[in-house]
């Protein structure tokens, strides 16, 4: 049994003991390396005890010299392992990079060391990020911890996992179809997709070009804006990246939500969604009400369309990122993701062509929305997690596969975007993790945080 | 026989006399219409006489007024028949449209409105703007002014003719693989593809979304920067309209070249050209370097690989726009249009997607040979005018189709949207014209019009 010291129980309050030297980073660092021994959710493909020590070891030394980088300083953070990481093995849970190690590292990796954290480990994913249930890995299936049988959520299940266990403070996940907030959701954490191009992508394995996604999962709302802060800003890199200035997403927080205005989707958003699921999240709609915001019905339109487009277009992405290796050792894959990454092939390009109009026009149907409220709420995913390896799921009477429901609610903001933040609310009566989505506006993360803050404060208060 | 006023050579001549009142735009606009009565080109598809007498009485009433709208007041311009046009039929030269009358203007239609031209009528262009001969039109084809026999180049020939013979001062062309460029060069006036995102295409038909570019064709450098100073602009109701500010890029033609770089390509620009048009254009190398500008050897990577990228791209786009016509009424098109474009039908996405990301790596390969010259030279098309109906061409040994040959060397910056301006070269020994292509920076169209400008005024001052 791991010893079990008292930590602080979110990033924030850490990083204020950490440069208050009311705790030193060797210790903290010691304690969680300590915790992940006993780690029964499968989160880390590789544990970095050395690494970890020697960050840990400079973070003090630089804090004690009052040599302050920042609120990330000392803090002990775990890294998706597709994101690449100079001399620490990068595996995208794969049989094909089972010993690779880069020796270069990610954009954001680099920001993550540049500010002073200390690297744990990497992350388990569900293989090449491409799932939603994070149970098929090369280094085998990541478990919820809120129930070992069933799924963290994927592809970024590890990062979910590792921060609801208080194995590390915050980890980076990617989401091309909602791999992200997918397991913030199913493991009660928050987790957030910036908008399109808020987060360089150099040196992050891609699962499909146009739709990929780098962003924090962390235990609270704050931290999750604090992470954001150091991850955010221009990768020369990236094709994609965005040069915008960097913001401190935490410095917002708490302005409150009176005068505001919600928006509730009268379509897509609350379809198909279990009925415990709508129940919590509109529960939460009556707390934003309560707390000052003005909630309003709105209608996205062809939700359904650009969901349709996002799938179609990651796999022909997928399919093109892995074309030469399907051809050339198929048997290396995962027998599920082959199957899956192999109907990418067949599909037409004018079909492509036509999706990628429908990503306009969607980003246009959302901003309009979002000119008459600041938010979009509706469920992160339709149900709790699923158990280990189902693969089908009944919601209210409505068969589905559970990739496509898991990925249903998410996937249109991959497609379009827009920023889309995942907060815990209240679990289900089993005690199964429900998350509440937020939709804001393209590089609009801080109102989305301001909303999610709020929101985590009043349901911590009524604790 | 029509009635030959003597007019102003160029649009900004034109535009001094107007203003000063030398002349008038309701005599030059009759003096004009005239003209094209006796076309022997087949440049329009639509005469306008009426509204063009309506916008000249207005411009000469507000001119006597003192009220200049600027440098494009009172000039007669043509406008291809795929950008709409209010009340005035638009027909994308196929049979699908052949009564078509737009209820709207196109963006850039409106543009030339307000800056108070006179519409002399809409310019002839292959079917649906898929080709670059011009000799497959529902209106018949258009024919090079200086060889009847030849091709006028296409998809923009109605304009390229329309202003080479003088039945206007300038016109809309659109360019998705050399449209504007190539039917310039063919028919020897100045043709400008300006960045991807500088002109609106809201109202423009469509042939491939991601490479479609509008832009003007005149007779000389200067007038073509006036006319694209009107074009410029952001275009809230184009997805793809980057948001910059205008510019007068008539402002520093006269800069000249001393002291800059020109970069000639060692591979891809000069494969397979004429022998005659090599000849032009290396010629007007000396003429640059004779000018004070450094010529330097440049590499330009995977210009083959960017081609058929642009390709690719515009046949599975074009199917796309065209599914529903093709699936429904498939003989109305031209059969050698309809032949094309069922070519993209079976292509596949993930081909298509690849294609993206080396758009993505060409831009920057581009950009990175721009850091070291001004501007990239190159011969705009390979071969002089082919014959109407011509379908093969042996260039200097090399087998290829006319097709390919006509849009090889201006595809690639569809591809990247980087601008590219097309200027007469001398011609050849028998008379046809040769044109120069120039390619710059991104938004750095006036570069392009600088060296434009010192070239045509040192060939003016030879002759």
């Amino acid at each position: 049994m791991a010893r079990r010291m008292e930590l602080p129980g979110s990033l924030a309050e850490l990083s204020r003991a950490l440069w208050s030297r009311e705790l030193s980073p060797v210790e903290v660092t010691e304690a969680l390396l300590a915790r992940i021994k006993s780690d029964e959710t499968n989160a880390f493909i590789t544990v970095t005890p050395e690494r970890a020590m020697e960050d840990a070891e400079r973070a003090e030394a630089e804090i004690s010299a009052g040599e302050y980088r920042g609120p990330l300083h000392g803090v002990p953070v775990g890294i998706k392992d597709l994101v690449f990481t100079k001399d620490v093995r990068t595996t995208m849970a794969s049989a094909f990079f089972e010993d690779h190690v880069p020796d270069h590292d990610a954009a954001v990796a680099l920001r993550l060391r540049e500010a002073g954290t200390v690297l744990l480990g990497k992350t388990n994913t569900h293989e090449f990020a491409y799932g939603p249930t994070g149970d098929r890995s090369f280094f085998g299936p990541m478990r919820n911890p809120h129930d070992p049988a069933r799924v963290s959520g994927g592809s970024s299940g590890g990062s979910g996992a590792a921060v609801a266990t208080g194995l590390c403070y915050g980890a980076i996940g990617s989401d091309t179809g909602g791999s992200i907030r997918i397991p913030a959701a199913l493991c009660g954490v928050v987790g957030m997709k910036p908008t399109f191009g808020r987060v360089g992508k150099s040196g992050v394995f891609p699962l499909a070009w146009t739709l990929d996604h780098v962003g924090p999962l962390t235990r609270t709302v704050e931290d999750n804006a604090l992470f954001l802060s150091i991850l955010a800003g221009h990768d020369p890199e990236d094709p994609y990246s965005v040069d915008r200035p960097t913001e401190d997403f935490a410095r917002d927080l708490d302005r409150g939500v009176r005068g505001t205005a919600i928006g509730v989707p009268t379509s897509f958003f609350f379809e198909h969604v279990e009925r415990e699921v709508g129940a919590r999240v509109r529960e939460a709609v009556e707390t934003f009400r309560s707390l000052g915001a003005e909630v309003r019905e709105v209608e996205v339109p062809n939700a359904w369309e650009t969901l349709h487009a996002q799938r179609l277009t990651l796999a022909a992405e997928a399919y093109a990122v892995h074309e030469e290796r399907l051809k050339s050792e198929p048997e290396r894959f995962d027998d599920q993701g082959l199957e899956r990454l192999l109907r990418g092939e067949e599909l037409r390009a004018y079909r492509y062509a036509n999706a990628q109009q429908r990503k306009l026009r969607s980003r246009r149907e959302f901003e309009r929305v979002l000119e008459e409220v600041d938010v979009i709420l509706a469920p992160s995913v339709p149900i709790p997690a699923t158990e280990l390896g189902q693969r089908q799921v009944t919601i209210e009477g409505h068969d589905e596969a559970v990739y496509s429901a898991l990925t249903r609610l998410t996937g249109p903001t991959n497609m379009n975007g827009l920023p889309s933040l995942s907060v815990p609310c209240r679990t289900t009566a089993s005690g199964l993790p429900v998350g509440l989505q937020l939709i804001g506006r393209p590089f609009d993360e801080a109102t989305l945080y301001r909303f999610g803050y709020a929101y985590e404060r009043d349901s911590d208060s009524a604790h």
